[in-house]
């Protein structure tokens, strides 16, 4: 990253927990885990990871940056379809060890690659023996075909 | 784990996102990423990680279990506190590498160790420079240090 980070190293704050001091545990390979829900409906849309320039990013636009892991660089989420998450808020859970992204989700509001308002779309279900995923009821608002190229051509978690 | 997994192994599905195959992907360390959020407000409440066999506990008992990485074993939910996170509903990401639980929580209703209801209580805040948290305003339902014995104590993340 360039310039200094808007965070404090974790190094000598005795009380994670009740601390005002903002200083996120990356973990061994840079990265925080960061969840994403609606803010209004608390609904949780994606999952995804940030490293320090991707929280950074999303603190300093109000728009979600996430680290893509598959293609190992910057992710400002919604740079191909369009499906950009403005944040209302960014949480920190107890042990600054999570992210929690607040936000409105632009254009059609599918913050899913595949379309979706949210990813978790199936729920899984049965009694023992192997379980089965059933759709929640959630239809594509858009055709990721029509956007990232080809199905699946826009994860990049 | 004893007996087999509720779920199938990820190998030869071609296409994770639209398949009624559950075919969790747990990482290099076995665990799998974990958000539980409340059933009725939507409120994400805590973040964890399943290592298989707190998977398949979950499923199968309908309580909350995860996998306690600081003290490398399986971890059900509200063992010491009784904050037992009882599972409306289960599901999975569009690559099926992320769990949400839909929950409903028992006791005080403090899924968090602090006794808070969630363990995001604090809003990351400022203007460029260092940023800082604000408390959100949520009040710890009961005493962590008469629970857990100290404070902290009960952190098993």
């Amino acid at each position: 990253m360039t310039g200094a980070a808007p965070f404090a190293s974790r190094s000598g704050i005795a009380d994670m927990e009740e601390t005002a001091v903002f200083a996120p545990k990356f973990d061994a390979d840079g990265l925080i885990p960061a969840i994403a829900a609606d803010a209004a409906s608390g609904q949780v849309l994606m999952f995804a990871w940030m490293d320090a320039q991707a929280l950074a990013a999303t603190l300093s636009t109000g728009m979600a940056h996430f680290y893509s892991r598959s293609r190992a660089t910057l992710w400002r989420k919604g740079e191909t379809s369009g499906q950009v998450l403005k944040v209302a808020r960014v949480l920190t859970d107890c042990d600054q060890d999570v992210i929690l992204i607040e936000v409105v989700a632009q254009g059609l509001g599918a913050a899913c690659h595949t379309g979706r308002r949210s990813c978790f779309y199936r729920e899984v279900t049965g009694q023992g023996g192997q379980m089965r995923l059933n759709p929640t009821g959630e239809a594509p608002l858009f055709d990721p075909g029509q956007v990232h190229g080809k199905p699946g051509g826009g994860h990049r978690a």
